[in-house]
């Protein structure tokens, strides 16, 4: 099964090694295609999703009919509404995957099993949630305290590799550009 | 000592009635005066806050300046730099007291400690993150959904004891409005 996520978890907290074919077994392995959504608006979002390969966003559709990002997962991030997934209600959000892509999904009463039978995936959630919680306050004062153009190469420096590989009009679109806006400053750095 | 810690904790986790108060005794209760600051730039945040009375703020200085508030922590909210506390370096923000608040604080060691001794309470910290990690994912929809002046609506709406308490040219600040423009708002709904 997935080492990737292994491995993951291994980074956070110290479990017997003879613990991970059981605990691997809470979490069903799934591949997506390109453009799938695993959720969407009025849907329960039944699971919380780590990604193996790929990339996945969460994004809603705005009054105008514009689908609008706001989070992406990368391969190691997990992803899902949170809001939805604890309270198994109706979600405001799509998740989507945006390239072809392998993760590792783990359904709400599967997680409640798992955080039951193995209490030290607490720990390793509660660092993942509270790394969330730390990147939130950095992504508010980033926010206020830089210029658009300021935050992409923020962005890039941070993330090259991302840029690199996300659809330019998603990356504009999270960002709160036009894609001509980014294409302009893109095109500035190159030159 | 802090009954309000103490029911807060018991809303997320069932811990068996005789273990509070060793749990209580990692915390130190302390008074803050108004405006008192418990985090300053460049210091590391050694506390994880939980608010019994008043509010707290998070909120660093601009290049221009000027005090930008990111996040507001009111009665049974934690708040810190996540970033700072878990790895306990310098931090790029400042945690003050908004008005005379009464706080249960949880230092760096104190907090590995219980978690250590109480695995349950990884569960409860797990939660408190994984909200906030959902409140991170409503605020980024919320504005790039709504209005400005829809945004203090719908602030006001949620919370409506909150907006009454807070002074009104910090409530602008986190709202990215200017007091003015705050003012205008208010006096429009009010007529």
């Amino acid at each position: 099964m997935s080492d990737h996520l292994k491995n993951h978890i291994a980074r956070f907290v110290k479990i017997p090694e003879q613990d991970y074919p059981e605990i691997l077994k809470y979490f069903t392995v799934t591949e997506l295609a390109k453009k799938q959504n695993v959720l969407s608006e009025g849907r329960i979002c039944k699971c919380n999703y780590f990604v193996i390969k790929g990339c996945l966003r969460l994004f809603f559709i705005t009054e105008k009919g514009v689908e609008q990002t706001v989070q992406f997962a990368l391969e190691n991030w997990w992803l899902a509404d949170y809001t939805s997934f604890s309270t198994q209600q109706p979600s405001d959000f799509y998740i989507q995957a945006v390239e072809k892509s392998e993760v590792a999904a783990l359904d709400f009463s599967s997680q409640e099993k798992l955080l039951e039978r193995f209490p030290l995936m607490e720990k390793y959630f509660r660092l993942i949630h509270q790394r969330a919680h730390a990147a939130a306050q950095f992504r508010a004062k980033f926010l206020h305290s830089l210029s658009r153009e300021q935050y992409y190469h923020h962005f890039n420096n941070l993330y090259p590799e991302f840029v690199q590989r996300i659809p330019q009009y998603l990356l504009a679109s999270f960002l709160g550009f036009t894609p001509e806006y980014l294409s302009e400053i893109r095109s500035k750095r190159i030159s």
